[in-house]
């Protein structure tokens, strides 16, 4: 019996400095606005390896010892987008933007003036909580409904 | 460009009980021997709620707050197995065993004594670590490769 789902799986990273966040001002049409660094995670590469990967694409930093704080899933044809979500204090080199958009510390009382992509609230809460691992949606007659487990 | 892969998504759970764990004597041929309980994530179903649900059906317990402690990967055709760790202390409701495997608390020094799945030691280090979040096989020149980040 085959149980598998077409997934695509994904990274997303909260780089953190005392009061401040490293946002990036997406570009891209498909997900526009302030969010967090991250990207793919490619065919057999590990989730961890990807998450440093993508974030010295996109920040030029090293990021150490990130850690796994949660899982934001959706539905998409047949399956499931997944992105494992990691946060780490713990980081070396310069910052640097990418294509991808341009590289941004801000502090928390910040946030609420800049244009977030989507449900960016939710998003953070998950993964500065210690009791929240999950956000998810589901879609119920057309319409998306967010969760937090 | 399709992102996707084929993915078969699963839980596993470590109920403790101060130096107890609850190991299963699982009774399948893929996957024999002492382990923890859990099973696969059912399409649209949230991951969190997916490992409740498979505790409750394998154990007859009632988890509360599980918490994400890592992720297990290892290749299959086209894609990947990816299983959600999980684990808590916090539980309610009588212990029962299901077809899937006995149930039995054990003491953590006499998991050595039992017939554990293969790298089972490497998962439960993995579970527990606040510095491990991912236990990945790679396939090199048909030989499995474990790696814990």
């Amino acid at each position: 019996m085959d149980r598998t789902e077409r997934v695509e799986l994904a990274n997303i990273c909260l780089i953190y400095d005392e009061d401040k966040i490293l946002m990036q001002n997406r570009t891209k049409d498909d997900w526009k606005g302030f969010t967090l660094p991250g990207g793919h995670v490619e065919p057999g590469e590990s989730v961890v390896e990807s998450v440093v990967r993508e974030v010295k694409e996109e920040t030029g930093l090293d990021i150490q010892n990130p850690v796994l704080c949660g899982v934001k899933q959706f539905p998409i044809e047949n399956g499931r987008y997944v992105i494992f979500l990691f946060k780490t204090n713990q980081f070396s080199g310069e910052l640097v933007s990418s294509e991808e958009g341009e590289m941004r510390w801000v502090k928390r009382s910040e946030i609420a003036q800049l244009d977030t992509v989507p449900d960016f609230d939710a998003l953070l809460q998950v993964m500065e909580s210690d009791k929240l691992w999950e956000f998810a949606y589901t879609i119920e007659q057309e319409t998306w409904i967010p969760q937090l487990y």
